[in-house]
């Protein structure tokens, strides 16, 4: 088989594949994600790369423009290899450090304002280091090595179930004596039992770290946590290495059912939280041995693909998983690589579409623990609504797409630098003036920035109730694009780039197109559908509720006013509405952090009722009357005015 | 470096050793198991073989005789070998299948007048398969699969804490759909928790089986039992390999301590295990994967070398091993070959010198039981005393050596094929009748054959009550000969061999010496003080004892009449007397079967309170006392009448 050389820039990195391989596949031999939503099929068009040297055989497509076609771009998936290449990747088509922000450094969403503080729930981490000095034996007191240690463990608490590994047994004789009967041990909760994790001579308690992990579809983001302070060190968030091979669950769970899919998937999503780990362990000058243990919360399929369970039940009828309960495991067992025994604890699932990652944006609202009604509103690649209080929750599952999360839009991006967060349209001419994370080149527009864009374009008549463009606006930014109609945000010319900090912005007009509101205005609908019928379902009505706590990856903020405007949350009083941020990673530092915490988690992943909606007649409904903005029954937004 | 090929006959096995290296390396080398009880240093004796070609540099040694000499007989670890041999090794020499009774199958001990009936115990094993149909999920019930399967099991039986592996959770999705939601599962005890260790499509739950060992310093007896009708298929018995390295505890645990003896001295044992493991597993047409589980008993020592532990501390003040109690592993993490996945148990032991197989002894003799008063002697290399009732145990340990196992006297070897077990010798001209195991040609002499020499020896006239020989005896049996004074019982002569069979004795004579006596002088000695001070320290007589119970590896039976005769055992009504054949054996069986023996023997454990005698300053006196046949104090063997 002749093989060709394929070099990727900027990243400088070579590989030889056989000829007539993918450029996709090449790139992921040589270790670099692109953006793929449909796994390789060529019909999401987000693959683009472009050919510096050499030439390839690209098969025909429509997600080339011509524009493009001239500026060398191809579809990575669909240009096969037939000599050396030189490649180049551009920005907005690289899941990756450069770009998208992988281990960018994000601000904590750990304020008292926004959900239940760490401190709510009591201090007792999933593992303990605690020192201990046993007295030396004598012949008055002649028990065993082990038993000497567990009767002084016992002394500090209760314990009824406690084991050791055997490696543990083998050390233990030689570590007591060498050091003087003084040793740290680390204990961890398994089910109802104690293991005795770790032993170490002389006294390292205070050193003992974990990470609390959000395992999303689109994204990853990770919490080094000191388990002695409870203490937040760092937050690190990643793309998914998994949207390589699929956008949603869906194409995920079918990408699984082929030959070494599984694997792959598991491997792409361990090796994201192992980059996370390593950065954020670096960092702070410590050793994947500090790190004793760490917390996955995700969506059913994430932790079965993460725990390398077969997911191809979750998508068949009637739509059961595996597991929704896992006890503690060996962090490695996952390939997850902190310390060799260290112990990872998943955040139970309710059903195959209500994960753990809601759990812990139920138990991180407190909603769970109140009189009061609540809602609870995460806008992720999957919508999923809460409904209930400390007596009953039930849940419900929309489809809503990756559009919030900057995905399947066409300048789409995560909230990290460089994505437009805030825009104000003049009414006059129809200028722009914007805003970007940390104040950086223009790369994209993020979630919440598509919700800026979609208000301020209401308010200013840019769009109509629809979603369709006010054909009578005369400006140049109003034009018939590569994809249809679309709205210039920032013409590629005025995107300057800074060159003191070395940051450039995308190399072309970043828009939004009509298909880019279609898809915005499906995913509101859908989400606001959802809400609306569940609290029906439960013969509720909106204004009953207490607290509507929206959660969701949109940085540090999201705008109710807003929100509310396009119709994606209810109108409602606004002191009722809590953006309570990354529900499920702050969830997953709770269980974490304490007992109870983690307790409470499990009870209520136990008292959930999942409530498929599908099934219910009035859903289509629903979500019919939802695709306008803010909706058709324009008296349930009676705050909401245009103009 | 040069290499010499040495072959080693009769079973045709040849190594490659570089030259210098002792016959006893490369006997290693080889596979092949030779006896040397001081571990190779030149001072047992016992490793004699025979140079058939060839020559090799031996050093002097008073250990071969002029007649072996004669008879190329050398030592095997004082010889070095300089060029090509031939090197025969003779039964008596041999660890080994041919001779000693690797793997011969032993009657077994279990009728209900020994001990305690397997029938008393509720028959609840260690592993339990389970054939369970799921009702298959619906739109109505779509909990996980892993929790459709646990609902199920916890309709049969209370299982608080409920756990599996990964690795089933990886198999359980597919497994379940194909197996038409019927499955086998087979779930084990650990700790207080439940395991679901394997999981199998359809009905296998008659497919249980496991076993039980007896793990002794110098044999292994295995007994296969099929754990669903509590049945004993097959018991074996073998030589522990690990008395190459030396025959008692303190040796073995000297040589843990050299390089790599640690775990040499695992492997020899794990070794010996798996064989006979292997070896029931064929007969009986199963696999290794049909074998769920296994329990062991054994002395505090060969549990730690079991489990690759270092024992270093066993002998080092103040005696305190690394581990009593050890919860339930894989067996395979101790080196043993049943399914992958099966669990290890071992019986939990008192201190360093009263192990898990004491503990065993007293649950297969029940004293443990009933109010009344009961003594356990056990007879092996080391002699352990229980005394107690329900309501409290007291034990020690008497280092009696291994006579009665056949070691450490000249002709001595177990109770296996070949072994002289009763004798009677002519008053009038001192001619002897003999009677072997299985009546095959006598090849030496067993514990219980010993004890027969010595009462009918004193009961003749031949030795007199201090054990020296009546020099008076007019016969040519009555000699000088290699090693001092001896008496012949068999004639090499006389000890025809069985050519139907290919059944072939001793090439020797087979002799008692007055050395002999005087070690089984002393073993007994040492039994008997042990057992005399144990109860006059809990201000007890022997007149208190409702029931005397003695456990020891003398086959199927035990004389006690005579046994009494020569001061083992208390002068005590013979109804008295129970024999319960290998206690550690038959307790590990309950424990394998029952889960309420299993808590039991963790119970006599804990109640079980070690007496150190050593320390006692009227031990010497006690022992010193019992230096004579029956005993100095004759008054305490009124029945004892001689000639």
């Amino acid at each position: 088989m002749q093989k060709c050389k394929v070099t990727f820039i900027p990243d400088k990195v070579s590989v030889e594949v056989n000829k007539g391989e993918t450029l996709l596949a090449a790139a992921i031999e040589a270790g670099i994600y692109i953006n793929s939503s449909c796994g390789g099929d060529g019909v999401c068009g987000r693959c683009k790369v472009i050919i510096r040297e050499g030439t390839v055989q690209s098969q025909p497509t429509e997600k080339i423009s011509h524009s493009e076609k001239q500026a060398q771009y191809v579809l990575a998936c669909l240009s096969n290899v037939s000599e050396d290449v030189v490649v180049e990747i551009p920005p907005e088509s690289r899941i990756g450090q450069e770009h998208l922000g992988v281990y960018v450094q994000i601000e904590e969403t750990t304020s008292k304002d926004s959900g239940v503080s760490d401190e709510v729930f009591s201090h007792a981490p999933l593992m303990t280091k605690l020192f201990v000095k046993l007295p030396a034996p004598d012949h008055a007191d002649r028990i065993s090595d082990l038993e000497r240690l567990y009767r002084e463990l016992r002394k500090s608490r209760s314990m009824p179930i406690l084991w050791t590994g055997l490696a543990n047994m083998r050390r233990l004789g030689k570590l007591l004596r060498s050091s003087n009967w003084e040793l740290t041990v680390t204990l961890g909760k398994r089910d109802e039992t104690t293991e005795v994790v770790l032993i170490e001579p002389s006294d390292t308690s205070k050193k003992n770290f974990g990470f609390a992990f959000d395992i999303g579809t689109t994204t990853l983001v990770g919490q080094l946590i000191d388990l002695t302070t409870g203490k937040v060190l760092c937050s690190k968030i990643t793309y998914n290495k998994q949207a390589t091979f699929g956008a949603d669950i869906i194409s995920r769970i079918i990408y699984a059912q082929a030959e070494d899919g599984l694997e792959t998937l598991h491997e792409a999503v361990a090796n994201g939280i192992n980059m996370i780990i390593k950065e954020c362990v670096n960092e702070h000058g410590l050793t994947l041995n500090d790190i004793t243990c760490c917390v996955c919360a995700g969506n059913t399929t994430m932790m079965h693909l993460l725990l390398r369970i077969d997911p191809t039940f979750i998508r068949r009828e009637p739509y059961v998983p595996t597991v929704n309960f896992v006890h503690e495991l060996r962090a490695a067992e996952a390939g997850i690589q902190i310390n060799p025994r260290g112990l990872l604890a998943c955040v139970s699932g309710v059903s195959s579409y209500v994960g753990g990652d809601i759990v812990a944006g139920v138990l991180a609202s407190g909603m769970n623990t109140g009189d009061d009604l609540s809602l609870l509103i995460d806008i992720g690649t999957n919508g999923e609504i809460v409904l209930g209080n400390k007596d009953w929750l039930v849940c419900a599952a929309a489809s809503a797409g990756p559009a919030f999360e900057g995905s399947g839009v066409i300048c789409g991006m995560r909230a990290v630098k460089g994505a437009i967060q805030r825009v104000e349209i003049s009414p006059k001419d129809y200028s722009v003036k914007y805003e970007t994370i940390e104040d950086a080149p223009a790369r994209g527009i993020c979630g919440s920035g598509y919700i800026d864009i979609l208000a301020e374009m209401l308010k200013k008549g840019v769009i109509d109730k629809s979603g369709k463009f006010n054909v009578d606006a005369r400006t140049d930014r109003l034009r018939e694009g590569e994809w249809g109609k679309e709205f210039v945000l920032v013409f590629a010319s005025d995107n300057k780039p800074n060159k003191k900090k070395h940051e450039k912005g995308s190399d072309f007009d970043i828009v939004i197109t009509e298909a880019d509101i279609e898809n915005l205005k499906r995913a509101k609908g859908a989400i606001f559908a959802a809400a609306s019928l569940l609290i029906r379902h439960m013969g509720l009505d909106f204004s009953d509720l207490k607290n509507v706590f929206i959660a969701g990856g949109f940085g540090t903020s999201l705008n109710i006013e807003k929100s509310v405007m396009i119709g994606l949350l209810p109108d409602l009083a606004r002191e009722k509405f809590r953006f309570i941020g990354n529900g499920s990673l702050n969830g997953a530092r709770h269980v974490l952090l304490s007992d109870q915490a983690y307790e409470s988690s499990q009870e209520i992943a136990r008292k959930m009722t999942y409530v498929e909606l599908s099934i219910d007649p009035r859903y289509m409904d629903e979500y019919m009357a939802g695709l306008f903005f803010p909706h058709t029954e324009l008296d349930r937004f009676p705050s909401v005015k245009f103009g």
